[in-house]
């Protein structure tokens, strides 16, 4: 069986939840190359070695820079704050591994391109965490799309909103440097950003409203020095696909009390489908052409039907929650490794989603469309 | 017992809904003056016959211009399309009547603005059929903004989808024509505009993408002549509101499998609300700052404590529906009458309506934001 | 036109909610015989006056029995305390009349059958107030349940929970009185118990449990006199029915926070429906055999393909409300009238489930099975 | 760190599930005892064999004797069918093995209590696969019922009800032999009993009513030859609590369409919860004496608030799904292993369960109520 040494740059949020997912993909898929965890990377040598020994990698290190020189490992998975992407990516990629990076990919479209490009022509496979699209139900989603079952799509609504920044009192933190998090359009709403891409193709215009409500922050908890925030706490786009047809693109982290709004709604002209990640194992379907007093929208729960989920459960109704699509994400990333073949949201993808984060930023800015380059 | 004429001009859907709020108003609000049903108008002999028996009127004619002028009546209700608003209003202004007029007020913003100016000049009331703002639950949500129980509003997010015209069969009507029902932004987006007002007060811009999805329709049904269509499918809005926050609004009729969509998303610092009309007697409520473990969306269900329900049923549970918001809206505007004062959305509530909708249209042709005249 | 005159005994909760039904049905029905408002009494003169002129009756009086000997009168409508419906229907009937009596027809089967024997023996049409069973979402779910689209059918669960008696505090009250209200099997018991006979036919045996959690009350709100208990806040049958299946059905009236849980799932070996009035316009179903990742439960809207909602409003997605369920209850019982033929639960049907909760409070009591009598 | 060898008896549906929790624990809980998984056995040495690649067992064999007697494991995960619980257990008991059984233990108390007994006196851990219950989301409905937060608790309604037997072509099997499976009461039943003890406390009472819909089936898929079925599709239980409450409990698994209902609403007098295990990351709950107009069920989903989620996640809205809580069930057993204190539905815990089922059979057939042995 062959085996893939796995190296993981970060050990926060993401970290812990790729380290889980590369763990789990080689019980849940069969066939897969083995992810073997080599080396853990974290500047604070504790928590390296908290996860070490947590996670069962084989080493632990300071120094990220070791981790991707090493030879053991062929895959390095990059889970620190954005603005490190681009330095530890390229550096991987010069050292012939794979790269799994968290998003947004980069903090620009001009970084995102420079590690797309150096990834291209290194000829290594990337993918880009939009975990989110990993679903079963939204691969039946935009298999619908794809066959027509919905007629001809007339019309999107993307919503990305959560709370978490809603309280005036979160402090100022590196979420809310421009060149850092880059607001809630970077922040969340590249996840809906890519899954519109997901599931109706590229977008080629954009018109955005860029809105800033806590105009300033304490510098710390309760702390009264207050900085200015200068990106968006809500963006909302209007947007054009290149299939014909328009939208709408909200992403919101100042929505008060939802901890996961991310879904959709899509109208075609035999159809329609809506989800929302907060009930992720349901996809809402209404099929056109019914007998009108038995029509409806109909719950399609998750099941073996939809693929992969037989492989986590072979019966229905035991739904699926978040790290299970993150151990697809990686399960897929080692599957596209293994074939040669991209199969998932690469940095090609990341990038088309940056040039529509910076055109909407623009867009904002400008207070006009704006054509995405091709 | 104070008593007022009531006089009704058209007997199709909303024809047929007025009376039959006219009918149930005395019995469910005290205190009010009885509407009497004194005469229907309608072009059809038949159909003005056949309302006067059902509902109870007085009389029945074919020429509206008798209802107007008959003094017997005192007020006239207008239900007929939107093209012949201006005209019948005007003269029921001007012989002295109250006039209730469907939504649209009017084809256009010069139309609405001489009914509202030659209403006001001749100190008659008016209302206009935003019925849907009469819903308790609603009276509720604007309240809680109001009292600043959400804190400052952060954002917006307003729908009216519907899925009538998504067929391509359905074949050009009145509906279709730029100067008579005006497209989905006119016909449905009259409503959820005219609710975000209710809820948040003024909009101050507007910037609107208007899509025609279907861009020819047959004659009539099943017929071979196409006849090309001049108006939008599905319009959405991005909006600024006096209050200094941020929106969106998407008014569409091509919304396959939706009935009726129309509702909204409001955040604030403090809470978030949500409603949906398909579910109309019920909001949705996050208050911030409750212990986490046991917070979420409280699901509110109208009831005695939510005026006016109570004077339906005396107990909770019992669901009010759409001829019930009707029969409120009758209910305030004989109340209006009675006391001289406006309780609800009158002509000059619609033709700030009707300046957004015609700043959307103009918005999205020439692609920029533009301002609502105040 | 034929006319029907109305006498309306009692104006309380019920009393308002028939004058309101009686005032709609005309104008919503065609061809309904018109039902003219001639009398409405209440011992409380003062209440009697009151609704006389809010509902447009012609005269009120304070002596039931004047009401029912009226001779313009020839429709009486009984909404006074379950003890009283026993000799008001009686003397009804023995003058001739038409009786509408609120449900539970009596305290006991032996009054329910005096009553229908009565009824039936002079020929006058009765109605009992099951009016939850009156939704055209319901009809649908009959139809589909006599047409064979679920299958054989395989089981029952059937629910009528509210909180209204959940609080120790709420005082000792006719309902609680054995010979009164007869506890929350008799007093919301019936609703469900007719719906799963409307629903499924008759049932043939119960088993019960009845409990009753707040054993003794204040005498009146605050006050330190208890008095004891002696009916059942809750009830808990298992019961089958006669085409030879078994289910459940519970009556509670201490649901803390639920207003009208009532419904039920039934379940086929072809499909499934389920329903709650909490949200009345809703019926959902699965439907068996169709592709399974494309499956699931359907919300089924209320709409112009149920009827008689078109009568109501021509357009899906408006919603009918609890009210509009009573006026169809009113205007199948003048159908009724009209054409001789019964359509709705009538005296018999109400004996019926009279019988069903006298056994269930039998076999509560002796704790075995018994046998409904035919 | 201490270690765990595991020993896996089985590796169908329950045993993939096994295998896939013992490899997830360790990464998700700290400071557990590291399983390291030594051994699996299936009769089917290829399916063995397969086990061991793709999870990552030392071993495989035919011969779970072999398994149990191993010295390198400590730790005996039984996943076989339930007939062969007991021999298994019992050998595994003998020689000093912790063992992890799936529901139901046995097929009777008898075996059961032999069981229990015999892991009691050896003074080994045991646990059994009631895994709906490990759901943080439960923990919390516990909590809030031991802490009096729903008052005096004055109400039961549990239901697992799924459609997998619902179609009369679903041959006999193993499932529908008394002394195998034993019916949808033992089958599914074994879960919601579980639950309502794990919530509520003991069950002293029973009276049910077990049907069987299909009473034949093939004795294969197509297969015209038919066999008789003895055990229940459906089971519906009326029981009494120790606590001095009362409730119903339905166990289905012909209900169409269904894939996972198993739910409960639980009322107090000063609250109510309720719970599906189709949106298994939600708890609805109503909290009596709120301002009436603000009041309404709150969905509180999983979050970190919610002991363990924020080890699987450290943000709220990401939801947990099935296989999570059974990495819940299998990290609490290896806790309770290494600490030598119960924590969780151990063999004692299941021999109550399997009491109140086999009561169940019993009052079913001699239809009577029937107390609960201690």
């Amino acid at each position: 069986m062959q085996t893939l040494g796995i190296g993981l740059i970060g050990t926060g949020f993401m970290g812990r939840t790729h380290a889980l997912a590369y763990r789990a993909a080689a019980g849940i898929f069969p066939n897969l190359p083995a992810p073997v965890l080599e080396m853990v990377a974290d500047i604070d040598g504790a928590a390296a070695g908290r996860a070490r020994q947590q996670y069962g990698f084989a080493r632990a290190t300071t120094d990220w820079r070791a981790l991707v020189a090493d030879e053991r490992v062929q895959v390095v998975s990059i889970t620190t704050p954005n603005v490190m992407h681009r330095e530890m990516a390229l550096a991987a990629i010069a050292a012939g591994k794979h790269v799994h990076c968290e998003k947004p990919l980069a903090p620009s479209v001009a970084d995102a391109r420079v590690m797309t490009e150096a990834a291209e022509a290194a000829g290594v496979r990337t993918q880009t965490g939009f975990n989110y699209i990993k679903n079963p139900i939204l691969k039946l989603a935009r298999d619908m799309i794809a066959q027509g079952e919905l007629g001809e799509i007339t019309g999107f609504r993307g919503i990305h909103a959560e709370g978490f920044m809603s309280d005036p009192a979160i402090p100022y933190s590196w979420r809310l440097d421009p060149a850092g998090g880059g607001g809630a359009i970077a922040d969340i709403g590249s996840h809906i950003i890519g899954m519109a891409r997901y599931l109706l193709g590229p977008i080629t215009e954009v018109m955005a409203d860029l809105d800033t409500m806590v105009k300033q922050r304490p510098a710390a908890f309760g702390s009264s020095e207050m900085r200015a925030v200068a990106v968006d706490d809500a963006a909302r786009l209007l947007v054009r696909f290149e299939r014909g047809m328009a939208g709408t693109i909200e992403a919101n982290w100042s929505a008060t009390g939802r901890a996961m709004q991310l879904g959709f709604e899509i109208s075609g002209s035999r159809g329609t489908i809506a989800f929302n990640q907060e009930r992720l194992n349901e996809l809402q379907f209404f099929k056109a052409g019914g007998e009108p007093s038995r029509s409806g929208f109909t719950r399609i729960e998750a099941g073996p039907a939809h693929t992969p989920y037989s492989l986590f459960c072979i019966a229905g109704g035991h739904q699926l929650g978040f790290n299970d699509l993150k151990t697809i994400e990686v399960a897929e990333f080692l599957a596209a490794i293994s074939s040669g073949e991209a199969n998932g949201p690469d940095f090609r993808e990341a990038l088309e989603v940056q040039k529509i984060i910076e055109a909407a930023i623009r867009s904002s800015s400008e207070r006009r469309w704006l054509a995405i380059e091709s």
